[in-house]
């Protein structure tokens, strides 16, 4: 479980004057892959953040290959790129009917509400080992 | 001082695939106006919060006379429609060369951060007697 | 078939500084469900829109009577209020496990590609015709 | 004229539940001083876009150096890196008070209003030359 996919439409507010998605549009979708891949490996992000623990954003790249449209039922998978270590890295894959549109990726670590960084829980370094075991198996 | 003007650029990503400013979009300019109409009256909203004081919304309204479009000059205005009691009652007008483009409402409360009604600061309350005093003077 | 139902799932990109739901981002979850409306009628917006017919806001107004909060699951439901005449008034409201949260309204009126009001296809007066009477039935 | 310096000051509606700007954020930022920068070289967006010239981003990346948080006063400064040929790319900095908090880029192309590439008016690679010309000078 490295691996996480969710679905969504392009709501009307996500689109701009050219007809297309805003390109900083994506990164709530990335967000929503993100969060799937957390339920998945049994550490919501609701629960971390709710215990302290945030995970920023700390850099963040996307490459547009076609435009989405209004309506548009994309699907955006997430992939942990690495065994995460003192930083998370994820790629993403936006496609429409099996259609590359967009990838990206995003570097992440753990810090406290004064995001200073921090140790992750220990539930959460044991639940990423063991996605990785899992995949290598 | 029961009024304050802002001036904002429509930037494209506001816009819609309409070619205009989507309509929810108004409320982040509506609160540009309110952030500072706080300001001018000595109570900045940055430091409410920081005490534990939120004014979330709790109403709103709109009316959408005339769409805006991308990189249009708007000047947006807010005014105390009536001296607060426990709740704050403010109106907006949305402008573009002295054309009325959007007229709305807001509604607030002051609540403590677990979102329970509170009675705002001594200081707020005087600010806004203060600033209904010189209004009607 | 004068009502639709969606459900959507809070993005942290929807919260604000206050942990809760910005009140604009409410607005983009009534499109949805207007859209699932319109979907159901049988005349999906993205099909008027190619034909040159846009249905902008005109007016809205909501009621917060509790904030969500990142994660939570929603539903949003719309209804057509009364059998459709020159304008369009939708009413909405956003439950959480059964709880109301949110209330509100929007009216609408058709207007081709330069904002100029015009009367809707026939298809369109017809699925709203259709509406009403299974309603009514 | 290489380089446009804007200055935003952080709307709450653009912060999340870390009490921070979301990430996303920055984007429509980065947005303001490319306009402003098309501003400086005589050929500005809105003029391009009525003409049917539209200049999507096809790359972008950010790196997080610090948070910004509401109603933080911040300068975004964009600069054209290379004398533009078939794409154009831009770097960007958003401080506050001098401290870096965010470095990013775009990458753009022309393309017209079916998203195929095609020239710029010839005023658009005049301008650009000339924008360079004065900057090697």
């Amino acid at each position: 479980m490295t691996e996480a996919t969710v679905e969504t439409r392009v709501r009307f507010a996500e689109t701009d004057g050219m007809g297309v998605t805003y390109h900083g549009n994506y990164l709530p979708w990335f967000e929503m892959a993100r969060v799937a891949l957390l339920d998945g490996m049994g550490i919501p992000y609701r629960d971390l953040e709710r215990e302290g623990f945030l995970l920023p954003v700390l850099e963040t790249g996307l490459t547009y290959h076609q435009p989405s449209r209004f309506d548009d039922r994309l699907r955006i998978t997430v992939r942990l790129v690495e065994k995460p270590k003192a930083r998370l890295r994820l790629a993403y894959r936006v496609e429409r009917d099996g259609e590359l549109l967009v990838e990206g990726f995003t570097v992440h670590a753990f810090v406290n509400r004064d995001f200073k960084a921090v140790r992750p829980p220990d539930r959460v370094e044991e639940a990423m080992r063991r996605a990785f075991g899992s995949h290598s198996a």
